[in-house]
């Protein structure tokens, strides 16, 4: 039994694209539908009623591309949203915090974990809640990093100014003694790079685009909802507002193959 | 005669407060109305077509406020939807592009004249073009400064990083010979001593700020809408989501007096 119907992702703009390659990798024989909502990007810095309300919209329009399921390939609507998405569709809904969560419980060995995210996530208290519920014993130190998206969209991924950001970013939790750092940003994965090279090899990185990719592909298996064997995985965009410069950036450095992009515009 | 109607300024977000600033210090009497689109906020890596949707929305919410004139306080919305909103609305309509470029023409000695804006004011060629209609003979060297409104957003105002990515932007129209810099977003006068160090004192800012509430005083006075000399002028603030971090970075910078912010939720 096989199910052709497309995986849907949606995000608040070009970030979730990490977990499309994640996907790919993992899923090759699956089309994904991904929604970027350029046209109200970022969603770091909203509020949780905004960010459940454009989320609720842009679920709505995957449904309508008869998507199988939902990923939600953003860690600030993963950390608000997940509940009233789950409610309001009738496919299953795939976040990014449990999955990173549970591949840093699995990884750390001190129990001492660090997240970094939008501003929106990290006062959430998604991950921290995620990670206690798993282990009680683990310990969460927390940063937000508001500067690094805006520098991964401008393409700064092996810059000095990025790199000073980092540094004062991790500098605190690092002093702290975590032996695990998630990425709580589905951007985060284009700088990793930069923030293994920060954290020295002492401190194990955790990917949520990876992990969620994994939790997707468990759920297809599951659910028997994985596409045939012999299908050909393909790719389409769309987006809220015309694709900027970070199109690019994240094209070249994820060497994704994406076609032309549709433009779809809000209600 | 007096029009004790308010002024209705918006903006992509808080940025335009260094506006509000300016027409305070300015018209003392006047009552101000600010509405700041902080549920979409930025604009300036959005497309002009979705910048002049949003834009028309918020006119039409001032206009319902009984705004006697409207201000735009937002360098992007100024650079391409000036036109359509004189059209649609029936008071009258002032950006922050016209008076900046007519001051910058007044300033210069060497005709040589440095822009810094949003990718979008940058792209959209709007000061060159106001330069351009008010001295042929004018030269120009645009850059775009991305980093700088999350720098500003992060209340990094005087700081090692944004010290950085300052000079980073302007090395290049420093060593091309400009005399003048203008300002082109309403977040840089927030920025106004760290530009000013990387400038020195050969090269003269332009505050578009500034020259927009002197625009605006003109316009009272030539159409007798001021408001009684007798009047104590008000401050409303209306936003589209609840406010982040940076209503109080632009609070304190400008030392501005906000009451209680209102939310208006967007149709």
């Amino acid at each position: 039994m096989s199910d052709s119907r497309p995986i849907g992702v949606f995000d608040s703009g070009i970030g979730g694209l990490t977990v499309v390659k994640a996907l790919q990798e993992i899923l090759p024989n699956e089309e994904i539908f991904y929604l970027g909502d350029t046209a109200r990007v970022p969603y770091g810095n909203k509020s949780a009623e905004t960010v459940e309300r454009y989320s609720l919209e842009l679920a709505g329009m995957l449904i309508r591309e008869k998507a199988k399921v939902i990923v939600v390939a953003c860690n600030t609507v993963s950390s608000v949203s997940i509940p009233k998405l789950r409610a309001s569709v009738s496919v299953p809904v795939i976040g990014v915090i449990e999955p990173g969560a549970q591949a840093a419980v699995a990884i750390t060995r001190n129990r001492h974990i660090g997240v970094i995210g939008t501003r929106a996530t990290i006062r959430s208290g998604a991950y921290e809640n995620a990670l206690r519920a798993l282990n009680v014993h683990v310990q969460v130190s927390s940063q937000p990093c508001p500067l690094l998206v805006p520098l991964i969209e401008e393409g700064l991924l092996n810059d000095k100014l990025t790199d000073q950001a980092i540094a004062r970013y991790l500098g605190p939790i690092i002093s702290n003694g975590i032996d695990t750092l998630v990425l709580g940003c589905t951007h985060y994965p284009l700088l990793a790079p930069a923030i293994g090279r920060a954290l020295g090899s002492d401190i194990k990185l955790v990917d949520s685009a990876r992990n969620c990719a994994v939790a997707v592909r468990n759920l297809l298996d599951r659910q028997s909802l994985r596409a045939a064997s012999s299908a050909k995985g393909k790719l389409q965009v769309a987006l809220t507002d015309s694709a900027d410069n970070f199109l690019n950036v994240a094209r070249d450095a994820l060497n994704l193959d994406i076609g032309d992009v549709e433009l779809r515009t809000l209600s």
